[in-house]
């Protein structure tokens, strides 16, 4: 089987470091390291030195344009974990492929019988530390560069009989009962940086365009009307099991259960009932109303009993809130956002995306970072739908203005009849929450919906109803009681702008991204009914 | 009363625009624009022009290092709330000083009775969208540059009578009680911004040193053991209370209460009793020993009843992971992102701590950034306490080797002692928990403490204990289970590598750099016993 990372021909002598060429030469000559002229790093080290590791990230090897042969002649350290390892010419040497989980490439490194006990370092998940110099290949070899390991600094050994993560392809459905363990496989270590880029690319994004990352409240006592169930955040069940317990030092009354059979929450920990944020829009808003453009990124729970692949009870969600905005603006933002976001993946990622399964990720991402949104209205979203109905498609759900676009009709429109991202605005206020602007035909509301390709849904958003007696009035057309949205009107009482928002939905945009198929291999501890390993 | 922002003499005329200087004249015969050749705009606006704005930030012009005076001439519009506004020169004018949250100045725009109802602009609090012509004010005057308006695009009106955030100086106590409107005050704002400064900066710091964000969950089934009292989440306690309104659908076992008065954990969401978490450290691990250099950054909890101006239910922490690092390599790292935070701050936010009570923060930013850190044993350090209290001083907590530290001492070593930042390590084993490394002495962990002055523990941290024998001893030994750390203790047992790591409040760095003293005032919406606004 060959090995992505390496590529080992049997070999039974130690690979020359005499290969080393001119310009590694140039650079030894400069050498300002005084210990050892025959070690001396060049001074082109200082790119791998850092004041704080005495280690080299395997990346800044791997990753330079020549594949790291100019770095030939260097003595380096590297730490990471064997992914093959095998011993050759008759037990001399262990050729090991490590990965530190830098790059998804793995530095090939070459140990002698001399330096350590061969047969303990093969395993695969056998952490090592070692130092050596490194060497250019034999020539035929795919690597551009590998170490030839001169001391071996610490191992980390591994019972094969007992490691649950063996060398051979794992399923992502296998690898979910090892949650702490899947880290170490390519695929999943890949995810945690395409994750890692995606979030930073976030915060680049919003800070480069002047918006304030706000911190909302993960326990609220509001209700962002119609976003789903609820989790409920208390500190009076334990309570009730330590009273029966007959532990000392517990609130004398509980709350759980009254006599009544109520529940008083008034002993419970906020003194009211508290819950998990479901959005932090509302909260949101309040900055907004002050400071202008924010946004926040943040967890976000559902308490529903969804056993689906593109559902989990708590997700990321990074939603900005744009003064001054009306629908267009937010759909302008959303579509550039979404643009930044996938070309940073196609400028930073590519490595990681090549190890993905779906091999049109990589082309999808291009797609969307260079051709316009389709943006339809709500009401010739539905024709189109009713265009095809007539034309034999065939949908589970009816199609009819009014309807919730239900997720087969979403896909539809952005996979079949687009192809590409699509924006689809103006839904029917019967959809949707109080919050979203009434549009004049009284009918619709100022809300949006970006759908791409793989998953549907991405983006939610809304230009949000600004005019407090219009606001007012849908909130009691809604039965909803006044008084919990106060504060929310006081926002309109006073000093009220235009403004709109958007939730993107993190994980989706990681499905979406790398063509994964199921939401719960893009995040790495995943909460759903029934699971909430570690 | 001076107004921060501005300054406005008694003026009965309308500022004349002729005072633009000779490099704006140049710029103005650049010009590109064909629309309006009075109303050029030079080419020099493509600063301020932002592709998905019309509106220009106020920092923007204002944070200028000419105040923006090389902008006279410009049309631009803005939008932002009255600070302060009056009517001047017998009703022909208003001196409106407008904030749009993007610094703390505020510009100063002067709207004439032709343009709109004078009487509706002047009322703090109210919004406004204006467009009008940049131009210098007279001399004399304090502010650089100021806003001559031509067209009143929006006003979002105040009631002052209702208006609960007038223009007087409010305490922040005062505020607490309208956190939905306080960001409009000058000291939230400016918290707000030095917040999302910090955040960034954080993001920053581990993306420059190739760490990679980790989302640990927020929803956890383990207990980092010793962290603090948990809340619970749970789905049961809203279940039982539909299973008494009669309503369908409702799982037919709550769980709640159960006839032998215990709770049946199986029936609830996960299926076991689960948490919101008190720290990602273990999690976090499971990441670092695979990817190696690893950091979280996320809200975390205690259910603790504490009323202090220290602690919170819910706050946010940073909490780095790093492979192939001791306990003096932990420190390295938690002194290095310390100073880089505040030499953030000092390069970015200066206009902002400016505006803080605390007028020496400032300087004592500049003192971290600049100073090494103390390094001191918790052996040394009780010795120093101990000379102390033998020299006079008082404690409330008596000292000796072998307590916990109390608030109290730490702050009497980086306050009194030292002042500046110290840290403290190897503690007892006694008082720390099972995961921190064992020291050769058998009697000491290498566990760590950032102290800083104004706070105390800003940071704590540890070098993890890798050795598999050791530490399942550790944990057989304070009398703790092994089977819920089975998982924990795979990653000794599988390719083990030296590791440490350490926890930052984010709010007490926050309290640290403003020198606010209160925590409920440096996060947008604080919890605590009693109080969930919002």
């Amino acid at each position: 089987m060959q090995n992505a990372g390496g590529d080992h021909h049997d070999r039974g002598s130690i690979p020359s470091s005499a290969g080393t060429d001119t310009s590694v030469a140039a650079e030894l000559a400069t050498t300002n390291l005084k210990d050892d002229a025959a070690a001396a790093i060049p001074s082109s080290a200082s790119d791998l030195k850092h004041p704080l590791r005495d280690r080299v990230l395997i990346r800044s090897i791997l990753s330079r344009p020549d594949g790291g042969a100019a770095l030939a002649g260097q003595r380096i350290r590297v730490l990471g974990w064997v992914k093959t390892g095998r011993e050759q010419g008759k037990g001399k040497f262990a050729f090991l492929e490590v990965n530190d989980g830098s790059c998804p490439a793995n530095l090939q490194v070459i140990v002698d019988s001399g330096k350590a006990k061969l047969g303990s370092l093969v395993a695969t998940g056998t952490s090592v530390k070692v130092e050596g110099l490194l060497v250019a290949p034999p020539v035929g070899t795919k690597q551009r560069i590998e170490l030839l390991v001169e001391e071996v600094l610490h191992v980390g050994p591994v019972d094969l009989a007992q490691y649950p993560i063996p060398k051979t392809m794992l399923s992502l459905k296998f690898l979910r009962d090892f949650i702490h363990l899947r880290p170490r496989t390519n695929r999943i270590s890949a995810i945690i940086r395409i994750r890692d880029a995606l979030a930073f690319a976030t915060h680049s994004f919003f800070h480069e365009n002047e918006f304030r990352l706000i911190h909302t409240p993960i326990i609220t006592t509001s209700d962002c009307e119609g976003a789903g169930e609820m989790f409920q955040v208390t500190t009076m069940v334990g309570e009730a099991e330590k009273l029966q317990k007959g532990e000392v030092g517990v609130a004398a009354k509980p709350g759980i259960p009254q006599k009544d059979g109520k529940i008083d929450y008034a002993a419970d920990f906020f003194g009211r009932q508290a819950f998990l944020t479901v959005s932090g829009q509302l909260q949101l808003e309040t900055c907004a109303c002050a400071v202008c453009d924010v946004y926040t990124f943040g967890p976000s729970f559902r308490a529903e009993h969804s056993h689906t692949s593109r559902h989990l009870a708590e997700f990321w969600m990074v939603e900005p809130e744009i003064v001054d905005a009306d629908i267009q603006d937010a759909m302008n933002w959303a579509e550039a956002y979404v643009k930044y976001m996938s070309q940073w993946l196609i400028d930073k990622c590519h490595d990681d995306m090549e190890l993905m399964d779906d091999k049109g990720c990589i082309d999808r991402l291009r797609m969307v970072a260079s051709t316009p949104f389709e943006r339809i209205s709500y009401t010739e979203a539905v024709k189109i739908l009713e265009e095809a109905v007539k034309g034999g498609k065939k949908f589970d759900n009816k199609v009819e203005w009014g309807i919730d676009l239900a997720s087969e009709h979403e896909r539809f429109l952005t996979e079949n009849k687009f192809q590409k991202p699509v924006i689809v605005y103006n839904y029917p206020k019967g959809t949707k929450a109080f919050y979203m602007r009434l549009n004049d035909d009284s009918k619709t509301v100022a809300a949006m919906d970006v759908l791409v390709p793989k998953v549907g849904e991405l983006i939610g958003g809304s230009q949000r109803e600004e005019r407090y007696e219009v606001i007012k009035e849908r909130i009691m057309e809604m039965g909803l009681p006044l008084k919990p949205y106060e504060w929310y009107l006081d926002l309109r009482r006073f000093g009220t702008v235009k403004h709109s928002g958007f939730g993107l939905g993190f994980e989706r945009m990681l499905l979406f991204a790398t063509g994964i198929d199921n939401i719960r291999d893009v995040i790495p501890f995943p909460r759903f009914p029934g699971k909430a390993d570690l």
